[in-house]
């Protein structure tokens, strides 16, 4: 079973509306009652508990968690196949694809800095997850409760699905084009590799072009989450922040 | 005494040139062998000591560890009436301040990417300082050991002398003039304040202007990492990446 205990983290996800609980309570703090509140008002199941009991359950706790079940994402995973289905034809829409980012910070500010620039879909491998749920909530400031994401079996074929679906393919490489001098408008996937080894060959190879960053210091690239945010402003930039 | 222990961090600092040593090491492995053919390349002294000796000295260690003295960035530290002092008339210049940035990942992230967008100085409150010089220099990717930092004991102070110099102050706030409608060229300087409690309001008051990235998501701001490099990104890209 999971849990989540930052504060911000359950208080979004009880927001959002998506299934969980029940909250457990073993420190009545001013914060933790107002979750309590929150929780009372959306219907969601409590339970005290002993705190001994909770640090078993969730060491590092501060006196409250939320149950989220089994599936890290379960609430809001998504087929690429459902995503392209929904989408309004002529709607344009920015899918982001993770290729092998395994750190759980950056996967989490990945998700919260998707969720600011309107990204409608995260796409990631299911084999090669971040897998600590607890630091991606965190990190993404609890936009992992919400932001539709989909592990997929396999990338290079998520990406012909996209690209049939009416999407330019863009990955980020330092060998690539300026991205400012290049159009990002439409329906756009961008895709982001590891810092270390970058994006894999033959999803490098399904790719319309190369985006890079200008950028003028002594070391070889920005941190993979700081770049990505970078280059999600420029798309919406592009769009006028529409 | 300090210590690196990263590779990539140690590499990096041993080719910036800047005073360190001795170089460490316990056990001869691939990289450690790299690091210490540059480290003789450059003059670094090489110390062999055993493992449990190593362990004690730098924790956590795979084998290998630089010595960098009791500063964390005595290197490169450097006053502002120097920074001033030594910027060529005429010349533009792009300044972070941060104020009130305690995490050190943060604060490693805002270094890298200050790095990479050519900020000439990262200027912060020396009585607020992210303590972690491992964790910095770790998330900075060895950028800590040469960009110029300047330690101040008044934020204030030192802004009203940076806008004597002719810099155009701008403060990041969910509330201010949307960046790219913004004209971001000439003598800047960058202040970032923390995520929970944003620019302290002294220092509010003596910005010329605040700027926001402009955003749709669910959530109330990006990450203070993703977020500086955004806006040190469109900064950069009016003044067309020179």
């Amino acid at each position: 079973m999971a849990y989540l205990s930052g504060f911000h983290a359950i208080e979004e996800l009880i927001r959002s509306g998506r299934p969980c609980g029940p909250l457990l309570i073993s420190k009545a703090g001013p914060r933790a009652r107002a979750i309590e509140s929150l929780a009372i008002d959306r219907k969601i199941p409590i339970q005290r508990t002993g705190q001994s009991e909770l640090n078993r359950l969730v060491p590092g706790n501060r006196g409250i968690a939320l149950e989220i079940g089994d599936g890290r994402f379960s609430s809001n995973e998504l087929s690429i196949e459902n995503f392209i289905a929904d989408l309004p034809e002529d709607e344009d829409a920015i899918v982001v694809i993770l290729d092998g980012i395994t750190d759980p910070h950056n996967f989490g500010a990945i998700i919260r800095t998707s969720d600011q620039f309107g990204v409608k879909l995260l796409m990631h491998p299911n084999s090669r997850a971040a897998r600590d749920s607890e630091t991606v909530s965190r990190t993404s400031a609890g936009a992992n409760a919400w932001l539709p994401i989909a592990s997929v079996p396999n990338l290079v074929r998520a990406v012909e699905q996209l690209k049939a679906a009416g999407f330019w393919v863009y990955g980020a490489d330092i060998e690539g084009q300026a991205a400012h001098k290049k159009d990002l408008k439409g329906r756009i996937a961008l895709i982001m590799g590891s810092e270390g080894s970058g994006i894999a060959r033959l999803l490098r190879e399904a790719c319309d072009a190369m985006v890079r960053i200008p950028s003028s210091g002594q070391i070889d690239s920005l941190n993979v989450s700081v770049a990505t945010g970078v280059l999600l402003y420029e798309i919406c930039r592009q769009r006028g922040f529409k």
